[in-house]
């Protein structure tokens, strides 16, 4: 265990197996991610920036601040359903991730501006939302269940501390203490007993407690985490698990409810646990991570099932053309994921990482980076309709509701684009760490590595062509020359232990390869996984797509989409020969049927039907590049072809 | 085609292939259905009329009347949501109906009561609704998207409709006559061009010109068809699929949206085909059934793989444990396929009607009476929460939505229970019909029909053990004794055209049995049906049940249930035999494996998992039965044992 003074990520626990690095220690050089990075600076941010102000969303805090919203007269409406603010606040935790990769000063203009214009709408005492509290609004904490107000605060919170872990004491961390103070008062130990119908404050208070050293934002987070599931709520129509109060956070078993709820929920629940060393609460989020992984968690990585209450479904209740999958769970698992690595040092939650950022995460934002997923299916049955101009006009119609199958340029509740434009902004914080003596490299790509050990600084190049080609190299560009460097890689949970490398390491398991040695300017190291296409089959219990296998390739999902196959096929009636399976460039080939069924009235007979009369060879693509050439279908489960007669 | 001066069922087409029979002219005297019919008149009307007494819905009239509903003092607010006027609509139709089986003076008074209520709130123009146009209450027909309006007045148009036909034009047949005129005036050909948000008013519309031959009735049911699909709803966040307005009826070639509104929808538009002699009208919606019973309906015949949006899903997409299949879509279902039995007199329509009735409306009610499925799910994979005192006290709380897996006594929408009340009252009158020289039976039971022919009156009882016997007997008690009577019988589809008789029909066909000869008192006709218990596979573009096999016996859906399992066996961990099923008295039996998935932290594998290891003989039950022993786990498909190496 160790603390460090350095910067940090969007988590900096003060004790952790290992440390989380900072903006100024980790830059991404090339490949998949920078390319990612790139497009949200250049695109994705900018195209939130412009839809909320066109929609009137960034309008509610001028019209907060000048007393003129919701007051009565007509055009005053507060604009959005009463939980926008926070995409304002992700866009600003955006903004501050990528200004702190590398200043920018018309950035750095936009964000200020946009900062002062929420700062204008705090009030006296603290508060700050644009829905609740004035004449015409109602009463602040009228409506825990459902209002959003301490969610809201902590996405104000969350993209403070990311002003604050890029170097900026300023505009935004002053308004974050001031509103943070506030909710100490109305929450804490003397104030009202309640919670916020949706977790986020917790994680939130925990960081900024860590940011700023002030206790008391701790405090709250605890508080706020025990009375979880203690009744403060009042009944959800969807159940009280839906909110995740129907059982304290240390009694629950597994994830349950609303998915993004609960994935902010348990991260918050950690942070509170590490931080007052409650190791029975970080053990029950540890288990809770682990029977949600085993059994209610997509190949993706993705999560939630349901689309009506966005909530995981039962035990392996994971239909593959009702995958929910919504593109903020799979940030949100992200976020445990990472925190439970600092803590435990464990490879398995760095494999679920990757797997979903890769899969789940990935999927969401356009290749043009101006229409996002919501759900992300694993299986979509009719070519989407593409968003139009009426679309474009009304972001109501482009709900996350509507099952147009393509992704949509904006949402009327639109968490997804601000959130994964936080994430890309930071993803390379999630990739590596440090110790005392060592560096972890836990994410595979192209990157550079400047940090401080003890025996002094450490620069590292990671780079390969990951995760198309699975060699990976480092290149020690700096290194202690009379201490040895201890340099600990991953082995993806998927290679099951297979990896070639260029040097023994000193220690090897199936999960993890160690090198420690003086290293000098200039040596390499390498490291190979194979990522050959293969065969994945599901659990039994997964009724969905029994009889199905999946194509993996390295820490890819890959999809069969319609515009690879002949004219008049479908990727509903056809099969696939796992045994034909040929890695390519990009993803896979594989031999498919297509399989007739005769005509029938009704779709139950008494002889199971389809015959399989033609064949062909086809690509599967990346999962998460699907979508990208027109409306299309796809599938990532595919049908196990009968074994032809021999001869 | 003809005409008919009986007083007629629910529907009753001025012209059709067959006459529908009135309440005076089929009774049920036995058997499963008329044991339903008496918990219904014993048990379901009363607990309908005394949950609605208690959670003031019914008061909502008392206080409209009184103009002291909604006028801004506490206690003075509307219960429940702003459609639950239908709710006692239904109740009193079904009350309507069960009077119209036989005189019972307490159900009388009690239905009197109920309507003077009713009548009591009607404003002078006849706008009849406890929700719109009083001070304080949004005003009339400012939401016809969401504010249920017109749905409403249909109903209470089909309450009146029943007591009509049933002999009485008493006081809720005037309150709907003024009720209809006010709608023609407002949304005739004069009115405005707009339709309701959910259809229903077309049939009642339809059914109340049939009832009193007022065309006006007709030419206001045939505008709202033909604006539907034409724009005139404001878009909704589902889609504007979601209430049948993205396409013209005549337009569309299949049911899609939400399942109840979808088959309201066709059934009011196939009564308008038949009054005015629009084929085309009645060939497109004749299409729409094809379709959708052909790719988007469970094998229990009912609709709705979305929970969402209680919509239809996409061809094919019938996941088995998100089976939503509403109680009042089965019902809706009911109705459209009778209307299209009468229209064409194809026999497909009537097996579609016993699949449905047995399987996914039966499976609603309770044992008891007493608690109702809203939604019919096919495989329930955690075991329900019984329903409490907490329950009974708050139907919120036994929401709908709420996925307790148990039937609920009540719901916030509460559709359901008085939709069954009153298709138990009626259903009789589904069974056979009649023609100028002949009697066709459609249903098979225990029942009594005798109507008048053009050569006389005709007494017939039908005896059986179905649906657990195949044997019917239909036995001659009055007939012309100059004449030969034409008896029809369907032989059910899934039948295969497999029957014996004891006497040569006249005609035989797969779906059919005619005979035709001068029958005397005390003839009868026996016919067999093989009602053993027989495999089902599904269509293999029905991806969440591949790999596994439902078992039928004669018209009904059998379900493996926990309660006929070994202790620690789960119904998700097992495959079962198809080759081993017997038929039992009330189901069958089947051997079935445990099998033993190996402990893993992930729930994808490189190679198939599962393992059978134990096997054991267990019933099947009929699938309608379910859940009357307790919270129990279920499943209708069950996945296929792999062979045993021989030897």
């Amino acid at each position: 265990m160790m603390s460090s003074a350095k910067q940090g990520g969007p988590v900096r626990p003060a004790t952790s197996v290992w440390r989380p690095l900072g903006s100024d220690e980790i830059q991404l050089t090339g490949g998949i991610w920078q390319q990612k990075q790139q497009l949200n600076t250049e695109v994705i941010l900018e195209h939130c920036e412009t839809w909320m102000e066109r929609v009137g969303w960034t309008g509610n805090f001028d019209r907060a601040a000048a007393g003129t919203i919701d007051a009565g007269l007509p055009g005053t409406e507060h604009a959005g359903i009463e939980f926008v603010d926070s995409e304002i606040y992700k866009l600003l935790e955006a903004m501050a991730w990528d200004l702190g990769r590398g200043h920018s000063a018309s950035l750095e203009d936009r964000y200020q501006a946009l900062a002062s214009r929420v700062a204008a709408a705090q009030e006296e005492d603290g508060y700050l939302h644009t829905s609740f509290g004035r004449p015409g609004q109602p009463p602040r904490y009228s409506n825990l269940e459902h209002g959003h107000e301490l969610y809201c605060f902590g996405h104000l919170i969350q993209a403070a501390v990311a002003r604050l872990r890029t170097g900026h004491d300023d505009q935004l961390p002053q308004v974050a203490r001031r509103l943070a103070d506030h909710v100490y008062d109305e929450f804490g130990p003397k104030g009202r007993v309640a919670v916020c119908g949706h977790p986020e404050i917790e994680m939130a208070l925990v960081e900024l407690s860590r940011a700023t050293g002030e206790r008391r934002y701790l405090e709250a987070a605890r508080l706020f985490v025990e009375r979880r599931g203690t009744g403060t709520l009042g009944p959800h129509p969807f159940g009280q698990q839906y909110f995740q109060d129907d059982l304290p956070v240390r009694a629950a078993t597994t994830l349950r409810g609303h998915a993004v709820r609960a994935l902010y929920l348990a991260s918050g629940a950690l942070d509170v646990a590490t931080e007052t060393g409650d190791r029975a609460l970080a053990a029950a989020v540890r288990h809770q991570w682990a029977s949600t992984v085993a059994r209610r968690m997509y190949i993706t990585g993705g999560v939630g099932s349901h689309h009506q209450d966005e909530a995981f479904g039962d035990d392996f209740e994971l239909p593959a053309d009702r995958a929910y999958a919504e593109t903020c769970a799979g940030i949100a698992s992200v976020m445990l994921s990472w925190r439970l690595l600092l803590e435990t040092g464990e490879d398995k939650y760095a494999d679920l990482i990757e797997r979903t950022l890769l899969n789940n995460v990935l999927a969401s934002p356009s290749a043009d980076g101006r229409a996002f997923y919501y759900a992300n299916t694993l299986h979509q049955r009719t070519p989407g309709v593409a968003a139009d101009d009426a679309h474009l006009a009304s972001p109501s119609v482009a709900s996350h509701r509507a099952p147009t199958g393509l992704r949509a340029p904006w949402f009327d509740v639109s968490c997804c684009p601000t959130n994964v434009a936080r994430t890309l902004a930071s993803v390379a914080l999630y990739f590596a760490t440090a110790s005392d003596d060592g560096v972890q490299l836990h994410q595979f790509g192209d990157y550079q590595i400047s940090t401080s050990l003890v025996a002094g600084p450490v620069t590292l190049r990671v780079s390969s062509g990951y995760p198309a080609d699975g060699t990976i190299r480092v290149t020690v560009l700096e290194a202690p020359s009379r201490t040895p460097l201890r340099l600990r890689l991953r082995v993806p949970g998927w290679a099951h232990g297979a990896c070639e490398a260029s040097e023994p390491p000193v220690a090897r398991t199936e999960r993890s390869l160690e090198f420690r040695r003086i290293f000098h300017a200039g040596d390499e190291v390498r490291v190979a996984f194979p990522v050959r296409a293969r065969v994945t089959y599901p659990d039994t219990r997964i009724d969905a797509v029994r009889g199905t296998f999946a194509v993996e390739r390295g820490p890819l999902v890959l999809a069969l989409e319609s515009p690879d196959l002949p004219p008049r096929w479908s990727v509903d009636e056809l099969t696939a020969d796992p045994d034909s399976i040929a890695t390519d460039e990009a993803g896979a080939t594989i031999d498919v049927y297509r399989c007739a069924a005769a005509p029938a009235e009704w779709p139950y007979h008494a002889r199971p039907d389809g015959r399989q009369v033609e064949r062909v060879r086809t690509r599967l693509i990346p999962y998460h590049q699907w979508a990208n050439r027109g409306p299309a279908t796809m599938r990532t489960w595919l049908p196990l072809a009968e074994r032809p007669a021999a001869g």
